[in-house]
């Protein structure tokens, strides 16, 4: 008996680190007391020239399997989903793709598409899947901090699994209505879902203009000589999280964690800190004095002279992640290492 | 300038008194300073034997116009909204109509079509219908106090407008994805869309298998003259609503409320009592004296021997209102009332 992983999104920030994660891992645990072999890995992605990183990953991992097609259609789904050992009877899938928010706003008939349907669509297949195999199987959905929005209730009770609230984007939108439905599904014995909403991941190359960004570019920027402009108060917490704790965290959400343990609600906050702008400048002086590297200079200016679309933060200043740790999740999110992560891989002076 | 009406879920216990109550009307309101004559008013349903009423009521108004179909066919939801009236360039729709919670239990993948993709497809139609008018179309969404599961956040927060809960049901989940996707499409300006959502509708005709019921039946029933069996603790306050207010208010939260006034969240916690079995009791017992109507007898039991799927009372004892009453809406919810309106219609010995 084997397990196969899929991992639908695989060519993304969060997918390709949950790739080499996997990679490294002979086993995986597919419930309390069962660890089987793993016979495949599907990476499961649009066709993209950028697809070097998971074209590598094949020829490096024999596991490995590339499926380049939509999740909006059910034949691209299912060919990624299909069991390719003969002895697999159990199939994990991270459903990691999305349209992001900027784009699901500019296109929102797209990001109906790809986040509401695309996601229905994914579920149905995996619901397939299990009655073609005998039971329901793993899905693993990744949601994301959309519930930390801004509104009375917020302010005065603090964002659990309990919370699904009105995003103030369509792509929070199309998060709070699929992990509604993952739990229905679940409930109905479907499939065997689980819901992990990470929040902001900080240490991202490159440019973002969100607000959240900031919470990343203050150190990503300054790493590598350039100076930064910072918009939000610097004294402002906004709950981050950490790449590799999220991949930890995803693949013992699917295997660790029992569906009696989750009961009907299947939604999970990952661990996250709450971070000022100031601390993450302090940790990032820190850590350019450790490793020798001449910052960049940071300049403070205000939400209303920046160029984002939002002006104010619209989001709470923390997330209650007590049921993940309770749950026996890691919970290793350190601003320093996180930092020193980034360094390791995108600064490359180390 | 004329406004059409079309109400779907024409031939349901609200729908029907909502057609009479728009039948008495000659003019609705379509903004706050905007009045405008009813040219049409449309019955939508599906074909069934039972549309006995929806005749007469277009025989008795020839303003009234019979369309019957299905919602999850977009040709279908299409007829219904075309305007019939030349001047017609406003068209308000209220949505009743939806698989109910036992049905979609019992089939899982019909609920998902009536209640999800149904809602969503007419939600479209009522986009295109707003392209082809030049502006936005009103469209009242009718959800279900299905947000006041028991949780702990529940038990700790009243439920208002800002809380989208995970609920027990299929159909609670469908009612929660339509009000967030309610919420999007009116931000983005694709329609102007207001929730109502009620509280449980007591004093409907008839049998039912909900834990819910017995506030109904304990007056319906033995006002019939029939004994009947109460489950649930005749202490435990339930949030009751009154059909005939739910109805004033639907009219009132379409023409009179404005989108400014709602602004992003388009939900409103329509006016409810939370009423113990107790009072229900005391006031069948009050108007039963005083319209000399012999009454049946009640026995308690507990909800352990009920012949119902849910052996405890999964609900909150009490929502919040108070959005509806500071838009304006009628509070009239007066238990006495809603008795002696169940005589007149149902028991006709007045």
């Amino acid at each position: 008996m084997s397990v196969q992983a899929v991992v639908i999104g695989a060519n993304g920030f969060l997918g390709r680190r949950l790739v080499e994660t996997l990679c490294r891992r002979r086993n995986l645990r597919v419930s309390a007391n069962e660890k089987l072999p793993v016979s495949s890995i599907v990476l499961f992605d649009v066709a993209d020239s950028s697809d070097a990183f998971m074209r590598r990953q094949c020829d490096e991992d024999s596991r490995c399997c590339l499926v380049l097609g939509s999740l909006t259609k059910a034949e691209d789904t299912a060919e990624a989903l299909r069991p390719r050992a003969t002895d697999c009877r159990t199939v994990v899938s991270f459903h990691l793709a999305a349209m992001l928010s900027g784009q699901a706003e500019a296109n929102f008939d797209g990001g109906m598409q790809v986040n509401l349907f695309g996601a229905i669509t994914v579920i149905e297949q995996v619901r397939a899947l299990g009655v073609k195999l005998g039971r329901p199987q793993i899905y693993v959905y990744v949601s994301t901090d959309y519930v930390a929005c801004f509104n009375d209730t917020n302010r005065r009770v603090p964002i659990n699994e309990e919370a699904f609230r009105l995003s103030p984007t369509s792509y929070g939108v199309h998060k709070a209505c699929v992990e509604l439905l993952v739990c229905d599904y679940s409930r109905h014995g479907f499939i065997d879902g689980r819901v992990a909403r990470i929040s902001a991941v900080i240490g991202r190359p490159g440019f973002s203009n969100s607000v959240s960004s900031s919470y990343s570019m203050i150190f990503t920027q300054t790493l590598l000589g350039r100076d930064y402009t910072v918009y939000p108060d610097m004294d402002y917490p906004y709950p981050c999280s950490c790449i590799d704790n999220n991949c930890r965290c995803l693949i013992k959400l699917a295997g660790k964690v029992t569906a009696e343990q989750l009961g009907h609600n299947r939604v999970v906050q990952l661990p996250a800190r709450s971070l000022t702008l100031r601390q993450i400048w302090a940790a990032t002086q820190r850590v350019a004095a450790e490793l020798d590297i001449k910052l960049g200079a940071i300049t403070q200016s205000s939400l209303a002279e920046s160029p984002f679309s939002f002006k104010s933060m619209n989001v709470v200043p923390a997330v209650d992640h007590s049921r993940a740790v309770s749950l026996g999740l890691p919970d290793n999110v350190d601003v320093d290492s996180i930092i020193k992560e980034y360094v390791r891989r995108f600064v490359a002076l180390v």
